[in-house]
């Protein structure tokens, strides 16, 4: 007689109802695999009508988060209900009862990491939350097993999908950002309220993650520098490309240096010929560079509800043949953080090539001025270029610096805006990485 | 105190020293990650020198192969001497004694993948072999953990470094395949005898062990349709680039159809902007269609002395945990193989689109002859084009086929080959994957 292996799945929308979809078609292959079923024994979910469209029938129990938390007959408690206060609570609670957990809830994650992983630890618990970043990539197994051992030196990913999806298309289309970001609404890579996304929110948390799994130490999305995508310019994608070979991209960087991490989310242009200039539209990638193993990139859709629950029924898999193998054997888990939070390098600190563009009036000395300012400020230019044409009755100069420390780059854009009587507005700057 | 996992290692060569370097480099992120200090208590290497070089101490046993399978202390035993008839004994002999394996050796796998899979099964213990496939590339973990679930519709890789770098070097130094490969031997990229790299075998078995996992059988490399990338010539690789924007790539190939499965390795032309053009170089990739996760790639450096011994170490590492967290704890083993081999698709079935370069005289009516002899065999003609230049007392004629059986392919130019009055040399064909 084959084995059951009880779970419980709190939340039945997009990810819920593809990860149910998805264990009724791969029930002979997990079989296989985890040699036992792993059967639906209850539900919370408010909306009936979820409930009915994915037939869900009597004989799988449906009720509130506590009861899930703590009926008997659940081995492993699924968390898709997002939010943090509601999931945190249910997480808890079920880890408390000694059940496995599994989640894509990033922000939960991000935000509760220390919190969650003592308790599952404490309890002999695991969790599972490959689906929380770059969902079916198998990013985090990647970090956690795959390149276990390693010291990771660096990690650049391309973490959220509407924003790649919105640059790539400002830049092919030749869109403004309003638009590209209604094209994203129409497809549905976008949700009603886009700052999550666009204002690289998302992202952060994600990194928070990848970043507390290869530090060893909880980085909280409160320590990531976050800038967003809004304030960006069809004309400076387009530049960029014609005039330096660049390529926007939105990157999410934590970089391991011996005075601390760099943990940082922000539009940056990256060369052509750069393995992720190639990722666009809503492609997710991450490109992690190892002192073993060297630079490692992982691709593929970083969202949707199929890529989703590949994410969350691989854990479901992996703890089920946990449970299944032996009860008390060590299923996967983080290993326990360490204490404190890693020290984070203030992004006044960090060093960039940068693109400014200046929009300046059409007279002389104006670029001497400019460049004097960047001088003064230990800011050095590699190249710089300007074209007659007048926009908004100002010309615009472009150049590229050489690595620059941005606290001084910043100061020196300060110093340069004010000279209203020269410059028309605010500069536009935007970090490269080579 | 800290719990001791001992290991053996058997054959301390390139990969063997990089796997002692790095558990000792790695030392407190193992006893962070595993709760253990995983110690080398026995190797198995005949060149002292080499012994001298990686100051194995007295403490550390050395001796034969038999001894290390049988040694009491060894909980793991790491192969790393290749070949596989010794090799085999060896891990047979371990895996008999109830000992965990970890082993680099893809001909090994590849070649008796029951026999090893289903004794470590019977025994209860595991093998890893992250390191066999791409080296530190976590892609046999991604497969069997990370994807597991979803249905693989096909795995397109590049899992030869040797070959990629000399295709890559063809296409960009304008060289023949002699120059490139004597440039590959000058950078340690390639073995004395390269024949395992660059007629297909390396490539083959490493998809055979892909293809099992995928398959959840066993796909012998012997089942794997071969063609190198000797007779490649560099005009080919500049023609096909210009006139029709394709890169050659050395690709493996699995399809997973209705009718059985295609699985074979061979020089391949892709659009430029496919994914796989951009993996340059000595760089592996593996681009995996998955039924819910969507296309996910994975790209990295794949052979090395380090990457090779981050393969392995991160194997000790999950095997340790595994050991450390609880004797009898379940440790991660790639299902029991279905019996029998999958039915693969015979080559000439298999439909492709193919760049063809006929060499003929240059008079009326060849052309017409061509395209007639391929339209009565059903091959049906994309593009075409002819250019003056005469090579070698014949001009090419270079076409681009619609998709087409291989069969009628073959039968096609086999006639056309024959007209030893207009043709001057054996047609070039190359397979298209769009």
């Amino acid at each position: 007689m084959v084995q059951e292996i009880g779970i419980g799945i709190a939340g039945l929308g997009t990810v819920g109802g593809g990860v149910v979809e998805m264990l009724r078609r791969t029930r002979p292959l997990i079989r296989s695999v985890v040699g036992a079923d792993i059967v639906i024994r209850r539900v919370a979910e408010l909306d009936e009508r979820r409930l009915r469209a994915l037939r869900i029938g009597r004989n799988i129990r449906a009720g509130s988060l506590e009861e899930l938390a703590r009926d008997p007959d659940v081995r492993i408690v699924v968390e898709l209900i997002g939010g943090t206060s509601a999931a945190h609570s249910l997480v808890a609670s079920a880890l408390r009862a000694g059940k496995h957990v599994v989640t894509a809830n990033k922000a939960l994650i991000a935000t509760r990491w220390r919190s969650i992983l003592s308790l599952a630890i404490r309890k002999g618990c695991a969790v599972g939350f490959e689906a929380s970043v770059m969902a079916g990539v198998p990013v985090i197994r990647a970090l956690e097993q795959g390149l276990a051992g390693n010291r990771i030196r660096s990690i650049l990913g391309i973490l959220n999908g509407t924003s790649n999806f919105i640059v790539t298309r400002m830049a092919e289309h030749g869109e403004e950002f309003a638009q590209s970001l209604s094209e994203a609404r129409k497809r549905g890579l976008c949700e009603a309220e886009a700052s999550l996304d666009v204002d690289g929110h998302d992202a952060a948390q994600k990194l928070s993650i990848l970043g507390s799994i290869a530090l060893g130490k909880w980085l909280p999305p409160a320590l990531v520098f976050r800038e967003g995508i809004r304030g960006l310019e069809h004309y400076d994608l387009s530049e960029a490309r014609e005039e330096f070979g660049y390529v926007l991209r939105p990157l999410a960087i934590l970089k391991v240096r011996d005075e601390g991490v760099e943990a940082r989310v922000h539009p940056t242009f990256v060369p052509a010929e750069h393995p992720l200039a190639a990722v666009s539209d809503e492609f997710n990638a991450a490109l992690i560079d190892c002192d073993a193993a060297g630079p490692i990139m992982l691709t593929g859709k970083g969202a949707g509800a199929d890529p989703a629950a590949s994410g969350v029924v691989s854990d479901l898999i992996a703890l089920a043949r946990a449970v299944a193998g032996h009860e008390r054997g060590l299923p996967p888990l983080p290993r326990a953080p360490a204490p404190g939070t890693p020290a984070v390098v203030p992004i006044a600190e960090v060093e960039n090539k940068f693109y400014l563009r200046f929009s300046v009036i059409d007279k002389p000395g104006v670029l001497s001025y400019i460049s004097g300012v960047l001088g003064r400020n230990g800011v050095s230019i590699a190249g710089c270029y300007q074209r007659g044409r007048s926009m908004r009755g100002s010309v615009p100069v472009v150049m590229v610096t050489h690595e620059a420390r941005e606290g001084n780059v910043r100061r020196a854009l300060a110093q340069i805006d004010r000279a209203r009587s020269i410059v028309k507005r605010k500069t536009v700057a935007i970090r490269i990485e080579e």
